[in-house]
């Protein structure tokens, strides 16, 4: 028998969202990666062609965090067609010395959406350059706007770029996030143009082929490549991680295996072998990260379950503080 | 938003129990394991040296199932000395079209009790012989009660004998299932003598040495051992399974990883690269299971995805038509 707490994603709404404080608290749950008694299994990644669906389920235990995160996230691509977002799911919370049930956390995604958005602005701490006059955005979707809102707490930026294949969504784009961010967002003429006039650039794109190409790149440019999760993916020309003076990623062997590091690899660009410092050691102070302003970093994410530990404990703190969700005793 | 059940254990406990009816639900469940389109994936196993604890995540997409499960099992073995139990854990489950959180079901571990048990209860259908006067089972915990009784919904036996490391906990076994079941139990003077005198012997301990040496084979018996589900455990002699008649395993690729097989392999009794049939060829006819009275067979159970979906997708719509449960909209 043990209190079990149920949120649901509305309940969650109320007590996370984007904010330095949810930043620090990212950042800090990469710093415990550091330890070595962290323990973060691979991801288990489930394909269903039979339904045009993946699930993947993504853990980590971290010690001295309270409670540790089971996130699953299902993502259903038929799903639109039904009237039904594609993605979708849930936390599952755990006490860390006891593995009770602490909470169960209806999200939808949300909490992902949180601390995708956060990591993000992580990276941008460590590796933007002081001065980021434009910042630019490829891809036009929910993370396209979470990760420019999550970079403006971390970053004072003059404007923004943003940069699609669908030219409606792109103006749709510009136009509701200049009101949403109180400055100018007009879309790029190309991808070219955006990288080129841009101090740091976010890739959230789920493209298959890259959408960066390295002769794109020039001093004092960040590169935050979030889209790829899955082997599929690709949205860095492979020259780019292989010309960058500082490459990061947020899990050196997931990034060989879902991230841009892996096509950098199939194609002879970077070793299998490599040794990449991760963001935990950014995190942690073991890394400085950008060390010069005119410097081309790189930093490749592909999400990890220490953000899910690190975003649900918090979010349950939140919540109890709040008075917010149900108990169920079971 | 979506409408999601909330079951806790006692309403779980008021919708399944052990039956011969839950014994269908888990045959047909390994029999759709024989469906191209199944998809399960290996167990995300979590191991937890730094608080003594485990977690064990095991999922199965079945063709035709309406809702798939994904079983979160930890096992906390310091829980003991703080007043809680060391197993726990609870099912999500998801809808198997759109990936939609369907319910939640608090079950602290009792899903997995009995859908382990009525696995037990499908390999004897198929393997145990047509009479059997005694029925052993070694270990004295949980399982070697739950196995116990679903065999007795499958055959009518008329003793029960069994055998356990500790003397004092087998004498309170045989008292109280003596009570409990309606037939005869008593303890057994040795591991050997219950093998020798037994037509069906089911193995239930975390023994990480053999419990049944290959000497004590002969005609006409059927072992299940449900025991070993991690690469350190074993209760088999590995010669047992060289010397049996017929050998099956609920999952191969599982049992080579973690089931009395590795432990054959390893000693060289088996090869690696064995073929071997699985359980759901016997509940999808495509194989005979035992076809004389006096062969010796043997079924080495590691506990599978499909179970846990094939149970819970029973509970919720057991518990649906009983009106079971809290729904959550979110």
């Amino acid at each position: 028998m043990a209190e079990i707490r149920i949120l649901t994603e509305s309940e969650l709404r109320q007590c996370v969202g984007l904010s330095r404080e949810l930043h620090d608290v990212i950042a800090a749950g990469f710093a415990r990666l550091a330890d070595p008694d962290v323990v973060m299994p691979p991801v288990l990644s489930m394909d269903l062609p039979a339904v045009n669906g993946e699930v993947d389920i993504k853990t980590a235990w971290l010690p001295g965090v309270d409670n540790f995160a089971i996130k699953v996230s299902p993502g259903f691509f038929d799903n639109p067609a039904k009237g039904l977002p594609s993605l979708n799911g849930l936390m599952v919370l755990l006490d860390a010395r006891t593995g009770q049930v602490a909470a169960v956390m209806l999200d939808n995604g949300y909490l992902t959406d949180m601390r995708t958005a956060a990591a993000g602005a992580v990276a941008a701490r460590f590796l933007a350059p002081e001065q980021v006059h434009t910042a630019g955005v490829i891809g036009t979707g929910l993370q396209a706007r979470l990760q420019i809102e999550a970079l403006l707490l971390e970053r004072k930026v003059e404007r923004v770029l943003v940069w699609g294949r669908d030219a409606e969504r792109a103006e749709r784009y510009a136009a509701e996030q200049s009101r949403v961010l109180g400055i100018p967002v007009s879309v790029a003429e190309t991808a070219e143009r955006l990288v080129r006039e841009s101090q740091v650039v976010i890739t959230t794109t789920p493209a298959r082929e890259p959408v960066i190409r390295a002769q794109w790149l020039h001093p004092g440019l960040h590169i935050t490549a979030m889209g790829s999760d899955s082997p599929l993916k690709n949205e860095l020309d492979p020259q780019v991680l292989g010309d960058a003076d500082v490459l990061i990623v947020d899990r050196l062997s997931q990034s060989l295996e879902r991230g841009e590091l892996r096509t950098a690899v199939s194609c002879g660009v970077m070793q299998a072998a490599i040794e990449l410092p991760e963001l935990s050691a950014l995190c942690a102070g073991h890394h400085p990260g950008r060390s010069s302003q005119d410097q081309v970093s790189v930093c490749d994410l592909t999400g990890t379950g220490v953000q899910d530990t690190a975003i649900a404990d918090y979010a349950l703190k939140r919540a109890l503080r709040q008075g917010l969700g149900a108990s169920i005793i079971s």
